[in-house]
């Protein structure tokens, strides 16, 4: 079922949809009067929905659909900024689709790209927009925010977490199993985690140097070189799974 | 290092490379005699190899790195033949980075692209440059091998494997972990293991029902719906976190 978010309390229970879903749910998929339709509102709840009205479109709240599908960790990814205008789009997209909370995009020492200042609201505004559509396409209970930082220590300073790592390709294994898996398996439902992707080029030693001084723990993703695009997405990969998915269910 | 995969015996220990690797190597990086690279030979193990002469290019290998990559688990992807050209070509880069064996694109029913017999050759050898780039890239020890099924039955005859599962929405938690958990914890290194992926719009229910009944295990990737052309991708995460991260380590 088609699914929206409205940033709107989940009282009334009739209300009338923003301009843009009204286009989309009335023209775009042709709803009627009576047509069902899933509802996100401000509360992070799946409300199923009827539609009342079409013009302008109102719909009313049937029931609480007690539907969750957001990870159990808050995973922020701070990537360091691609050189072309698609792979952060793509980053963005998947991100989303694969749980993330927040994806920020920071100029690291190798990024070839940089923001210019007049343009960084417009640029976010795009890949905002790409995961606010990530978000309903893949049924989330949240958006992911995208945000932009001029710098790692900006990034790394307005980004606070319970738990901070760096994908670093050259993490060696520490202890019985990798680095990754003793973050992972020590979190707890509901707690945050800030993970740091270099751009094309890798992250300079310097920077790593800068993380770990700060407690920021470099892992490994595995003995394969990824791009920077593929790195996060292997990353929130990793953590669904070890999450959701290797863990004693109730 | 710039690495390259040569398919020629170990021994002799110098010898001629082929021309697109020669141009690659001279032109494009120019290569000096003296300049080292690194080469995957016919027995999949990584040398390095100094340039001995530019025209034409030759090489002499110089030691055995005795490096590995490769996922211990062999892994073939069986993907339901997606809508747009790009989402292919997507799946191979990525699905090679991560790891994959061998990927298989399939019709499958709700497949809307059809690949004519006489121009399935054509779009695979595209394919398959694709996923040699992305080998040298990641710096596998493998190139994944990129075939086409006409349909689901003949994809499953031709791909036999230790175990086999199928990415399926409707998946119910088995026991106390999932599904995906549980098979990929009792697979051992060098086994293989076939993973079926639908199209846009998912698999039919007879066709979950075929591999059902042919002992094909359905597995839930989490609580997000992820695209065609994603959920390969966080499958091959989840092996590689599975079986090289969250395993202990000798």
């Amino acid at each position: 079922m088609q699914r929206y978010f409205v940033d709107q309390p989940a009282s009334p229970k009739e209300f009338e949809l923003p301009k843009d879903i009204a286009h989309h749910l009335i023209t775009v998929m042709r709803a009627q009067p009576g047509s069902q339709v899933e509802v996100v509102l401000a509360d992070h709840r799946v409300y199923l929905a009827t539609v009342t009205a079409t013009a302008p479109a109102r719909v009313k709240i049937v029931k609480d659909l007690d539907r969750n599908s957001e990870l159990p960790l808050r995973v922020t990814l701070l990537c360091g900024l691609p050189k072309t205008k698609e792979k952060p789009e793509m980053i963005v997209q998947k991100a989303t689709e694969l749980g993330a909370d927040k994806i920020v995009f920071f100029e690291s020492a190798r990024s070839i790209s940089h923001w210019a200042k007049q343009k960084q609201a417009k640029k976010l505004a795009r890949l905002q927009k790409i995961a606010d559509g990530a978000a309903e396409q893949s049924h989330r209970n949240r958006q992911s925010q995208v945000t932009y930082s001029p710098d790692l220590t900006t990034a790394l300073v307005d980004n606070p977490a319970d738990q901070r790592v760096v994908a670093w390709e050259e993490s060696a294994k520490q202890g019985e199993t990798s680095a990754l898996h003793q973050v992972l398996t020590k979190m707890t439902p509901g707690q945050s985690l800030v993970a740091v992707f270099g751009p094309e080029g890798g992250l300079t030693s310097q920077e790593v140097e800068q993380m770990q001084k700060a407690g920021v723990i470099p892992v490994g993703l595995g003995p394969r070189i990824l791009r920077t695009e593929t790195a996060p997405l292997y990353f929130l990969a990793a953590v669904s799974y070890a999450s959701e998915l290797a863990v004693n269910h109730r």
